[in-house]
């Protein structure tokens, strides 16, 4: 037995999650299907907040939105960073307290505002028009609801373009020469109570500087609106910390991170004479490599390359596809033999981009195997669709040789639920 | 009144399809919401049965899997292409002929191979590792599958590389020069019938010529395999043929495409005595412009751009972020008003590529404004998921006047709807 990334293992040829045989649970659970270790989650959040004792830990829920993976983190005492009003749902449902969540976005409904000062949730303001538009809302309802504003701080993160989100011509957040005029809006208007700050300049990210220009950038206007009179809470410098998909990189750790910012912010607080909490988002970090998604290999061809044909699809992760994304591939019955060719794992859906994995060196490969990838908890399951007709596939947690369904698959039922055929069609 | 595209009118300044005020189903039926004009589809369907009066029709039913608009093509006459076996369940719920169903796909499972051969339909097979799957299940079942091979025609039909299926280098299909033995092999197989022949060559096509060397190719191919006592009863050479997504874009009609290919494939089947019906699988173009997709502008944001945030990311409709796609904008409560400046259409979604429209000249927008985005029948709906924790909108069918939901907006229940929480969290 050896232990091939983090908390899998190989026993007998055979890949493991949480003790548990990643072949029999296809046999017995069904294929495609997503696998995710609790104790993974578990121990990735407390390395996180080890590294950052004092700050709070906001998960970025958007990763994976799963309720009983926001209640494991609930547990752990992670807040949420949430992004709709389905996010804030499910968050508070999980337990989250609403003094740790903040709901942010740059394009909120009022319906939505309307929720976050019914519940009581911080909201991340995005524009001047929201604020308004949020002032009038929580005065309406006799209610005065925290705020931040969402900084765009112009740092590039060095990671992929669709997910730079603090570049400045990003659709994120309020200008930087802007946000001490916002400040001052929020000080005069009614319903609204500025206590902290936000920004976010990516996912993904490999290295610590940007968040040391990032934090450095954010207490700046620290120091500049303090002067105004408000009081700050909280700081929120959002996250991003990269998670290595592919073997021979080397990532910043939370350590890593935390040795790079906090002597900074901590120093410039005390410089202040002020004492805010550090706030951040993690989200791929803490739920990403904790999963694998198990697939069946449904037929093999021969042509411009040997050709693997699975039963996932970008239908099923559309990370591979989207932003050309590596996921480690292990044939979890096989998982100890030795690389005997070299393939190209395709899914099932009809579009020529839809391949999940190029030319992989792998041991060989036969109809019925099974084919794990992995590091697929943070945004894999959430960011799957129907499409082609395919109802989505079930999520099953493991835990210490026990598993548990968390989401039953789709059927065909799933596929027609919502939808109503006029009579005069049939 | 004049028309603005097709069969959308502009009436008291305000955008109508099918006769219906565009503002007035957002305030009733909710927004984001997809809305088909039915007469549309079946104005697409027969001119294209029109320029194609002897061939078969198998819409694609991936573009707009809806169960509604299925049954309309049904009415229509419409044949299905379908991917996977939630297609095929859906095709035949809405009443297609199982002998006008053909169930392609690169990766079948055995399961969707035991569907196909319980059914009754053709199948496409893509590889040979699946003519002995089939060959043995049908055998197993005690039936005899009629089939097609789906051949790799190595054709470069200039369109988006991800949706490019007829390359060498795809995953499609059987190679070229293997297209012989294939045959071979399956007229010594039990269980299987070889009666048609399948390619296709990609997805929004704007030239003919490709299909012109497309079925050359494949006449080719079926003089070859006719010698080996393979009696043709269908050639399918797929579709493809692009709409004008852009203005000022020229794209050829199905008469340009008839008049291209049908005296070809006559004139060579005539000269080898043979009988096969054409097959073509059109999907985008018989229902590509049949739908808008009405938006909200939640708020709006002068920073790098004069960003408009709206209720639709890329949660709603994906091909702007995965394809680079244009969709025409129209501010649906300003359809007559001149264009006065230039802005960059948002959704709600977590990520920076989250861009609907960028740098569009159009009236004055304010909060609460409806923008449409046209053309989106196919691949729109779809494609959807629920990222971002965003429940999937509702579908309208209009059609002179009236207005049917085929689809109602699913809820935060949709979202939680099979997710089962362990009992040790509650």
């Amino acid at each position: 037995m050896f232990t091939i990334k983090n908390h899998l293992e190989i026993e007998n040829s055979r890949l493991t999650i949480g003790g548990v045989d990643t072949s029999n649970l296809v046999n017995e659970y069904g294929s495609p299907i997503y696998v995710t270790n609790e104790q993974r989650i578990r121990d990735n959040f407390r390395r996180y907040k080890k590294a950052f004792p004092d700050a709070d830990l906001f998960y970025a829920a958007k990763a994976n939105g799963n309720l009983t993976i926001l209640k494991i983190l609930a547990e752990e005492g992670a807040g949420a960073d949430v992004f709709s009003d389905g996010e804030l749902y499910t968050a508070l449902l999980a337990g989250i307290p609403r003094d740790k969540i903040l709901f942010n976005g740059n394009s909120k409904s009022d319906r939505e505002l309307l929720m976050a000062v019914q519940t009581g949730v911080r909201v991340s303001v995005d524009s001047f028009d929201e604020l308004n538009t949020l002032s009038s809302i929580a005065k309406n309802e006799g209610k005065v609801v925290d705020i931040a504003f969402r900084v765009n701080p112009d740092v590039s993160p060095k990671t992929h373009p669709k997910i730079s989100t603090g570049l400045k011509t990003s659709k994120f957040g309020i200008p930087h020469d802007e946000v001490v005029s916002a400040y001052k809006q929020a000080l005069d208007k009614p319903g609204v109570n500025p206590v902290g700050i936000h920004c976010h300049i990516g996912s993904q990210i490999l290295e610590v500087e940007p968040f040391v220009e990032t934090v450095n950038k954010m207490m700046d206007l620290v120091e500049q609106i303090s002067r105004l009179g408000v009081e700050f809470e909280f700081v929120d410098i959002g996250s991003g910390l990269g998670i290595p998909y592919e073997k021979n990189i080397e990532v910043p750790t939370p350590n890593d991170l935390a040795d790079s910012i906090v002597p900074i912010f901590n120093e410039r607080c005390k410089a202040e004479g002020i004492n805010p909490k550090l706030v951040l988002e993690p989200g791929r970090y803490l739920v990403g490599d904790s999963a694998i998604l198990l697939t069946s290999v449904n037929t093999m061809k021969n042509a411009a390359k040997k050709f693997v044909g699975i039963d996932a699809g970008f239908n099923t992760m559309i990370r591979p596809v989207m932003y050309d994304a590596y996921h480690h591939a292990v044939v979890a019955n096989k998982a100890d033999k030795n690389a005997e060719d070299t393939y190209t794992i395709v899914g099932p859906i009809c579009e020529t981009g839809d391949i999940m994995a190029t030319d992989r060196e792998l041991p060989e490969i036969e109809k019925g195997d099974v084919i794990a990838f992995l590091d697929v908890g943070g945004y894999g399951f959430s960011m799957s669709s129907q499409y082609n007709g395919r109802p989505r596939c079930a999520e099953l947690l493991v835990n210490k040789g026990d598993v548990d369904i968390i989401r039953k698959a789709e059927t065909y039922a799933d596929l027609l639920a919502n939808q109503e055929v006029p009579p005069r069609f049939l």
